[in-house]
């Protein structure tokens, strides 16, 4: 702040930012230091828009209660609804582009170092971050659509092709599919755009801050977490 | 701290404090600044104890849900649990104790004053903090209790007083009963011992801060939160 | 979710989606149910920006102390910086839209309607939420930056008339001017795009989360918060 | 809940446990499900107690500056003060449990079974979780009084003897002393105890939230937190 304007990043805030830059870009500029090129925005769109909405989750509910609790204070049920984004929900990108960036940083030969990764990975008997579901079958769709727009944006790179490497030896030494989900995808992204796995949970604490004051709105206007906690009650003081 | 020793309002923790002190008498310490008295503690114990296990509510649920999301930050499930208690549980104490000790202050006649307090009430359409309750035709039985502690150790006086005045007032001006509240006797017992209305809610968080523990010791054990989320999912994606 | 599809608010993610809208679009989108048009989503842009980065604040700096103590839960960080973003800091937006929605509720006549709303807060001693700022004897850049955009996108309506209104009343009103702030800005503008009161507060929920998790990565690369706190841990054993 | 009863563990809230049990037999009722022998209360009394104060911290701080962002909401406040209790202050009593057992579980020579234990942390350059510390040089005076109570009460058992080989085994691995410290004594006391690692933070943030709350309380009448964010701000503006 410099007497009656304010500067964020070296820019004018009226002059330079409002009006000119979106949220996202905006956001790139204030957490890299630099205004992003319009790919690299499109690309974290991408990724924001596939992580805002999720429905009912942990997370959701959790905001919705705390918000018939405290509804005077809603920034109260946007915080409980984050802190429950934690390693279950949010932890699997991060573990996918930090085994994405291991593989990278191996060496040459992704092949090579990702059947090492995968070896590694069932001697110790562990899920691989990045691939798998539990419920889809084929290709996640939001996979295929967010390498799509990497690639569109020239932005794909070493870790997007790290991560197909994964999927085959996967495969091969698994003797069945363990096919990319979008947690590997949106680790092996952000990776390529040069973020560290330990920022890779920043984007979904942003997409998801948004889905969660969506889902706060609803319930003010249509409530329902009352009647399941009410439900939940009752049913234990019968039992 | 002083060297090796920590002081903690002006006592030493390691040899006057850890052993002689239990849990309460420490708080309040802490909180007030002096040593209480035993009676001051029975009473402030008797009131934590009420309000510690509530069973399932929005707090407790939403407390399940984090750790359901975060189990490896248990902080987070019990910060979550905390938020939801806010006015529309933690606050009717204190809006009984602000109404109380406005009924106190307004003079020596308790009757008079809680007639014109309740017709105030009545005016604006407001309930009345601290009478009234969905479940309880009789007297909630903690409300005997509680104000039996207090009255045993000597700690009742005008505050408990003008809950009385206030329930009697109620029933003249309403035509029907409107009886004590466990939020009422909290807070009527609260004013006796010198604290503010804002004060109030503190105990609350300290009481429901222990009972959230035991909720997330209990769902590690025996996990439910996350049938309740699936569950509404399905539920969701059927309609 | 439909089979592999995810569908939200009746549009298919991976197809109609991602790569499709931004950020604010899809925010838009989950909050209202309808796709915005690129004039509303350029307006929630500019008021996005606007909130986003406010330097060092309770809310920024909670977030640091929160990574300090807790590094491996950085949802934790993020959420508690959002629960200092409280009345003292997001309530005035919230409360401008509730001052500048009865204004033009009123009637027709948003002059009389000002001074009507001026004089009675003048008669309670309150301060008028959307006037006045402690730093800026110009008017805030921000403002004309802010109704700028939104004239532009002919997003500026009876809220935004309002608000200049109530500007002129409170200087006739008063003998002095009281200029509009970023926060009259921002609940006059969401309120002329359609927003309850109670929904402003979600918008700078929003912006605020990105702005944190910058902070939080910032703290990462470059710590501070432990000097602040042992600073003053020191600062206090000395006295 | 049993008609105008309220059930807790069995027991009848108003006729058993108000004005009958204390705070922390409440609290050992709520988590294991029993009522406690005044021993187990004592020594757990003396954890409590010992936890509860530690003067400006991460966890108070931030709890103060919530206040401040949001007076409205003191439940916001406790909250963020919980979430800086992370692994960096409350982790390592827990870790320090988790140590003991193993020790305890390998078999009935604890001098050996600790020697093998700090051979391998000293191989992987890790410290040795309950002991050492950055301040005192002699043993920490809450080690000797809270073992102290756990003896007199009958309570100490292996865990608090393998704590003590544990120290041995490290000033003849090490060469130098490296002393037990209080979230050692605490592990290997609620160890013996009954509790599992993951059970010791539990402990731990009911009675942080005890002094978080009276932080809270300190700050309303004393506050301090803005004028460490602004003094900081303006720092950050100058340079």
């Amino acid at each position: 702040m410099d007497g009656d304007e304010i500067i964020v990043r070296g820019y004018n805030l009226s002059s330079e930012l409002i009006g000119k830059l979106g949220f996202t870009a905006m956001f790139l500029l204030d957490l890299d230091g630099v205004i992003p090129t319009p790919a690299r925005v499109r690309v974290v769109d991408s990724i924001l828009v596939a992580l805002m909405e999720h429905g009912i989750t942990p997370s959701t509910l959790a905001g919705r209660l705390v918000l018939d609790g405290a509804p005077e204070a809603a920034q109260g049920a946007v915080a409980a609804g984050l802190l429950a984004t934690g390693s279950r929900f949010l932890g699997t990108s991060e573990e996918a582009a930090r085994l994405l960036q291991g593989v990278v940083a191996a060496g040459t030969n992704l092949e090579e170092a990702s059947r090492t990764a995968i070896r590694e990975l069932i001697a110790t008997d562990s899920r691989v971050p990045g691939l798998g579901h539990n419920l889809h079958k084929k290709t996640d769709p939001r996979v295929r659509a967010l390498i799509g727009v990497a690639r569109e944006e020239g932005q794909a790179g070493r870790h997007v092709e790290a991560l197909g490497a994964l999927e085959s030896a996967a495969q091969s030494e698994l003797g069945r599919p363990l096919l990319v989900n979008a947690a590997g995808a949106v680790g092996a992204i952000l990776s390529d755009l040069g973020y560290r796995p330990e920022d890779v949970r920043s984007f979904a604490l942003v997409a998801r801050c948004a889905g969660l004051v969506a889902h706060i709105a609803e319930e003010r206007r249509e409530p329902m977490a009352r009647s399941v906690w009410v439900g939940l009650q009752e049913h234990r003081d019968e039992n």
